[in-house]
C-alpha cells in the first residue's frame, strides 16, 4: 500500500499517515473487517520508521476508524462513521488527539480551543531555541517553587492591563489553569462542602468538584453575568463555600461580566463570606479590558492560561490571590508536582518579554473579531438564536431551529460536522437545545453548509 | 558596580550576575546592610536587562545573602552564611533554585539530583530541535489521557530490560514521579488509611502522605531491602493497606533489593492483600538488571521517572500497573491536570526511540560507578562507616566518626559543604546519625578535606 507521504510538508509525517489510511478507508468504501497490511510492511513499502506507523494507527483506533487484535495488527472498523463526540479539551482526548488532528472528514464545531492552522510556530520556535541554548538551568533543573521569577515578573506587567495589581508573592505558576484549579480545590475546600457554579459552565471544573466530593449548586448564567438575584437567594438558603465564575469570554456562552453585576455579586459574595473564584482561561481573547473581579477585590482568587491562545501543550497557567493562600497552595504544588516544568516557564518568559505573546493575542483577537460578526449574520440569516453577543472569545451559545438534537446531530454528521454535547455544560447533566459554536471554525464550509440546512429542514422537523 | 559579565560564556547571565554579586559579598566581606545600586543601575551600567538583574536578586534574596526592602531595593542580608539546608530536592527548592545553582561558595554534599556539570545538552537539545520544527501537534495540542502513544510504546520496550512486562494500556505517563505519586494517593488510598513507608526514606512521600492524612507505619531498612520480620509483625498487627519501596538505588541508603527479600516481601504482602507501590525513580542509574518487584508480580504498582538521569526539568515520568488501575489513575490525571506536556512527551520519545537516551544512562552509570569506588576508599580511610555496599546510583549512606551533628555541621560549613539533614529520611522527623552522601558532589577538594577533618577533629568532639 503506498501512503504517499510528503516529507517536505509542514503537517507531521504521523498526520500524513492518517490522513492517508484515513481517505483510503473512505474513499475506496474499504469493507469493515478488511486487515491492514503489517506496521512492519507498511513501513518498509513506503520508508517509514514502523514507531510513526504505529501512532498513526492508534491514532485510527482511537478515531473508531482501525480496531486492533492483540495490539499489533489492525483492520477497518465494523462502522466507519464515528458517533458524535464530546466537544470539550478534557473529554476530546480519549476520542480525538487534540483540535488540530481531527479527521478530515469531521468539523469540531464545538470544539474548546483554537485549530491547529490558527496556531503560529515561529516566535515559540525561536524561544524554545532561545532558551535550548542559553539557558542551562532551564533544560535541567527543577523550578521554585511559586515558579520561576521572571515569568512571574512578566506575569505581574501583564496583568496590569487587567487591572489586576499582583505582585510576585502573589502569583503562583501551576501545569495549566487546571492544575490551579485542582490545587485551588484540594487546598481551600473540603470534601461535601457544597459551591456555586455558572450554569451553562465548564465541564471540567463540574468532574474535578465531583471527583472532590463538593456538592455544586446551580446559577444561571445570563448575558451580563451570573444572575445576581438567584446568587442572592442561593446565598441565603445555603451555606456556600465558593462561587466558581467566567467573567470575560464565558465557556460556553462567549458573554462577559457587565460591571454593575460585577459590583453587586462581589457585595454579596463579601456579606456571606464567600470565596470567589475566577477562571479567566479564555480572558486574553477578549477585546478590550473588561471587567474582572480580581481587579475590583483582591480577595478574589484568579487563574489564568495560555492554553488556548499560545499552545495546550506547555502546560502553564498561573493562580493570582492574596500570598497566604499563594503560600498554602505553593506548598501544596510542591509535595504533589515539584513545580511547573522550568523550560516550559522559561520559554514562555521569553515570550512575554520580547513582545511576542502580546502581538500574538492582538491578531488572533482581530481574527476572531472579523469572524464573529460574519457568524452572527450568518446564523441571524438561518434563523437561529443567539445567546448574548459575544464581546470576544471563541465562543457564540446559539439556539438553532430545529429543537431534536438527534435529528441536528444526524444532519450534522450529513455534512461532517461535530457538535457540541447537548449535556456537557450543565452541572447536573441535564439536556440543552443550545450549542457551543467555535468561531475560528464556522467559516468552515461545512458549517456554512450545516446552518442553512438546519434551517431549511425544519418543517419536516418539528 | 562592574559585574564583568562573559557573554560568549556557556554559564547563564543570571548564573553569571549572581556569581559576581556572591563574589562581591563574600570576598570583599560587605557590611551587611549594604545598599546595592539600583536594579535600573546595574542593569544599566553592566548593559543587561532589568529582569536579569531582578533575578539574580530575587535567587540571592532567596539564598539568604541578600534582602530586599519594598521588592524594590536590595541590601546585603544580616549574616551572609546561610544555615545549612534540607538537601532533598522538594525542599532545597526554597532556600537554592535548583542543584546547579548552589553558591560557588557551598557544596551540597547531601544533594539528592546530578550537578549541572554532569548534565549533558548535545543529545537534549537536538530532540527539542526536532519536535519543535517537525512536530506540530507536540507544538500545540494536548496530550491524549494515557499519554502520547509513541512515548508509551518506547516505555514499553524499555522496560523488557527491567524484565517489567507492560504493554501500552498498562503504562501512564505523568508530570514526573511526583505526579504519579500523588495520583496513586489520591485515587487508591483514603484519608485515615495506614500504610508502610520504609525508614529511612523518601522525604517528599511523607509529605504526601501527611498531606492526605494517611498514616504511616516505619519499616526498618537493612541493606538488603526492608526487613522483612518487621513487615511481618507490622502486618499481623496492623492493618496496612499499601507497602511503598525502593527496590533499586533505594533513597538514601543506595542499597539494592536482595531476590530473596523480594520473594518474602511480596509472598507477605499478597497474604495481606497490601498493595505494592515500586517507586523506581533512581532505577536507571541500576549497573545491572536488579531485582524489580514489578518483574516478579504484575499487582505492583510501579513508577519511573526521567528527572534523576536526563532533567528535571521537562516533568515526564509513568507509572505502571494493571489495566483497570491505569484507567483510574487516568481519569483523574485527566481532570486534575488535562495530561502532561506534549512537547516534553515527544522530546522523551525521541530521545528513547534514538538511543541517545540509553547511552547517556550509560555512561552516567560507568561515571558513578568509578566515583562510588573512589568514594568508598575515601570513607574506609577516614574511618566512616558505610550502611551497605552501594549497587548504583547516586547515594551513600554513612556515619561519620563524629556523632555530634550539631559540631559536624559547623566543620563542614568552614569548608565549605552542606551536609543533609539529619531529620529529612525519617518518617517522624527523628534525628540520625548517618548522612547522605551524593557520590556526584564526594570527588569535590572541599569535601575530600571535610571527610579527613570529620575523623582529625574526633578526639575533641567526642
Amino acid at each position: 500500500m503506498e501512503l504517499r507521504i510528503d516529507r517536505q510538508a509542514l503537517v507531521p509525517v504521523v498526520q500524513q499517515i492518517v490522513d492517508a489510511l484515513t481517505g483510503w478507508i473512505r474513499q475506496d468504501a474499504v469493507q469493515p473487517g478488511t486487515r491492514l497490511p503489517s506496521v512492519r510492511q507498511l513501513a518498509r513499502q513506503n520508508l517509514l520508521s514502523q514507531s510513526s506507523v504505529n501512532e498513526a494507527c492508534e491514532r485510527l483506533v482511537a478515531q473508531g476508524l482501525l480496531a486492533s487484535r492483540h495490539g499489533s495488527s489492525f483492520f477497518v472498523a465494523p462502522s466507519p462513521v464515528p458517533g458524535v463526540v464530546s466537544t470539550d479539551p478534557s473529554r476530546q482526548q480519549d476520542t480525538l488527539a487534540g483540535a488540530g488532528e481531527t479527521p478530515q472528514w469531521a468539523l469540531q464545531l464545538g470544539c474548546g480551543g483554537l485549530p491547529e492552522s490558527w496556531r503560529e510556530s515561529d516566535d515559540l520556535g525561536y524561544a524554545i531555541r532561545q532558551v535550548t541554548r542559553t539557558d542551562m538551568a532551564g533544560l535541567f533543573n527543577y523550578s521554585t517553587p511559586l515558579g520561576l521569577p521572571a515569568l512571574r515578573e512578566q506575569l505581574s506587567r501583564r496583568l496590569k492591563h487587567f487591572n489586576i495589581e499582583a505582585d510576585k508573592d502573589s502569583i503562583l505558576t501551576t501545569a495549566g489553569a487546571t492544575q490551579g484549579l485542582d490545587l485551588i480545590v484540594r487546598t481551600l475546600l473540603q470534601p461535601g462542602a457544597c459551591v456555586i457554579v455558572e450554569s451553562p459552565g465548564y465541564s471540567n471544573l463540574f468532574d474535578l468538584l465531583r471527583l472532590h466530593k463538593i456538592e455544586m449548586l446551580e446559577l444561571p448564567r445570563t448575558p451580563r453575568g451570573p444572575d445576581v438575584d438567584v446568587l442572592q437567594d442561593l446565598l441565603a438558603k445555603h451555606r456556600p463555600s465558593a462561587l466558581f465564575v467566567n467573567s470575560a469570554c464565558h465557556n460556553p456562552t462567549g458573554t462577559s461580566l457587565a460591571p454593575a453585576v460585577a459590583q453587586r455579586l462581589l457585595q454579596l459574595t463579601k456579606q456571606h463570606a464567600v470565596l470567589v473564584i475566577e477562571d479567566d482561561a479564555y480572558g486574553d481573547f477578549q477585546n478590550s479590558a473588561r471587567t474582572r473581579l480580581a481587579a475590583l477585590d483582591a480577595d478574589v482568587v484568579y487563574v489564568g492560561s495560555f492554553s488556548k491562545t499560545l499552545s495546550s501543550s506547555l502546560r502553564v497557567g498561573f493562580v493570582v490571590a492574596a500570598p497566604s493562600i499563594i503560600a498554602r497552595l505553593s506548598e501544596v504544588k510542591g509535595i504533589t508536582s515539584m513545580g511547573v516544568s522550568r523550560f516550559c516557564e522559561s520559554v514562555l518568559a521569553n515570550l512575554l518579554a520580547n513582545g511576542a505573546y502580546r502581538k500574538l493575542v492582538q491578531r488572533q483577537r482581530q481574527r476572531l473579531g472579523v469572524d464573529t460578526a460574519a457568524l452572527l449574520q450568518v446564523l441571524e440569516d438561518a434563523d437561529w438564536e443567539v445567546f448574548g453577543k459575544p464581546t470576544g472569545g471563541l465562543f457564540i451559545w446559539a439556539k438553532p431551529p430545529i429543537s431534536d438534537y438527534a435529528g441536528l446531530q444526524r444532519l450534522a454528521r450529513r455534512f461532517g460536522v461535530l457538535l457540541s454535547s447537548p449535556t456537557a455544560f450543565s452541572p447536573s447533566g441535564a439536556d440543552s437545545d443550545w450549542l457551543r459554536i467555535n468561531v475560528a471554525y464556522a467559516r468552515d464550509p461545512r458549517a456554512l453548509v450545516f446552518f442553512r440546512a438546519a434551517t431549511l429542514d425544519r418543517p419536516q422537523v418539528s
